[in-house]
Parts: C-alpha cells; structure tokens; sequence
C-alpha cells in the first residue's frame, strides 16, 4: 500500500509512473462485445478491411484500463480519484499483445477559491506501448482534499 | 439495421436519441472490479462515508455505456464511430437502477481541408437519468468518410 496523498502532498512537476500491463485479444474482443460493438474491434477480418488495418483495442478499453494502472499504480489520492471531467486523444491504435504502461505528470495545482477544504490539480496521463509510443493522452481535473486543520 | 451514414447525410443541428438502458448493481460492480476499483464504486457501507453518499457507477462505466448506446442506437457512421478526441465532464453520479439514455446533437460539421475524402463533425451527447438529469457531458470529434465520386 502506498500512503494517502493529500493536496498539501503533491506539486507541479511531480510525476507517476504505473505498472505495465498486456492486452489480450479476449479482452479487447470482450470489453468490445460489451460496449463498443464495431467490426473492427471484433474481428480480426473485417479490422483489416476498416481504416486500422488489424484488430484494435476500443479507446473506451484503452480509457478503462489506463484508469485501473493509474488507481493500481499511483498513491492514492484522498477521497479517491474522481475527475470533474476529462480530456481524451486516442493518438494511436492499440494491438493485441501490446503491454500498456501509464506516465503522469501533475501539470497543475491550485486551491479551490471557494472550498478552502481542497484543491484541484489537473493531471496529464501518457498511455504508452512496449515500443515507447503513446497511444492515448488523458488530461484530467481532479479534486483533492487538503489534510485536516488541527486545531 | 440503419441505414450507414456518410458525411453528406448529416448536418448541425441533427439529433439521435438513444434507447435506455438500466445499470444494475452487478453490473456497477463488475466493472469497477476490473478497471476502477474505488470503494465508492464496491461497497455500500464505504461509499456512504465518501462524498458520493451512496454506491456509485465509476464514471468510465458511464462513458462506456453510453458509446454502447450511441453504437446501437443512432445509424452506423460510415466506417464507424471512431473518436479522434474527446471532452467527458461528469455532472451527476450514477445510482444503482438508473436507467440511462444518451441524447446527442451535431454541433458543428466541416470538409477536411487535407483530405478530401472526409469531414469531421463535432457531437454532444448528453447521457440523463430516469429523471431526466443529466450525468454525463461527451463532446466527441468524430471522422466521416464522404460517399465515393462516381467517375
């Protein structure tokens, strides 16, 4: 386990690094059945027909298991990692058999102008494949709680 | 089966309107398990105590579902819905036996300067609730082939 982050905890410039994961072709064939039912994210013919060439991963699955290494991987932030909102690039296709690892980088901090009790960083994730190139830019605007003021 | 759509079928201010679909506690669950395990989105007794207040879908869920009922739903794009980029802003959690539906309108639409063979549009597809609030906000960049010149 990794020890609670909290807003005081973390700074510009900081940077996380997850674990390394290999996408099966059940998987992405699964995840796609379930929530993105395209041809070229189920067969590998009808893929080499369409404008990837082969089989590729759903950027929902590429989106979903970036968000597992970074929950896995980074420590946690307090109260959770929850985004007010997203930005997603899907910068190139995900194969079978690629081994996906997360790079962060914390791009912003700042207090809530409001809630004096957090403050909001907005962090940018790098999905990249075992050949270093990246597949997916995730930019994300996360609330984090401040540590209790003692009183 | 819906008619395909090319980029001459469309135009701003289009809309589709989805089917619905309930999310069940299993469900919930079983993805959070796999891609965002977060107490809030696993047990009840811990996502009382986190600022959800009660059990809650992980907002990758919520995006996952709502491309599933984009892809059934509105016609097939020509060669697929295949996002260049996308902005998700989550505004309301997602409870245990809501019944979604995604509601989407053509924003903008224009020619590839490049290539000429295809236009991008911009799509705004709003997921709601059974109450009709909003809970997620997709904005997504999508390629459309145009129909073959015939010579």
């Amino acid at each position: 386990m990794h020890e609670t982050l909290y807003f005081e905890d973390v700074h510009v410039g900081q940077r996380f690094e997850s674990a390394k994961r290999v996408i099966t072709v059940d998987e992405i064939k699964r995840f796609a059945s379930e929530f993105d039912p395209q041809p070229f994210h189920l067969d590998e013919e009808a893929a080499a027909k369409s404008l990837f060439g082969a089989l590729a991963a759903s950027g929902w699955h590429t989106a979903a298991l970036t968000m597992r290494l970074l929950v896995d991987s980074t420590a946690p932030m307090s109260g959770g990692v929850v985004g007010a909102g997203v930005e997603i690039a899907w910068t190139r296709p995900v194969r079978v058999g690629d081994e996906l690892q997360v790079v962060s980088e914390i791009l912003e901090a700042r207090e809530s102008r409001s809630k004096p009790d957090r403050g909001i960083i907005t962090l940018r994730s790098e999905t990249r494949n075992q050949k270093g190139e990246t597949v997916q830019v995730l930019t994300s605007r996360i609330v984090m709680p401040r540590r209790e003021t003692k009183g």
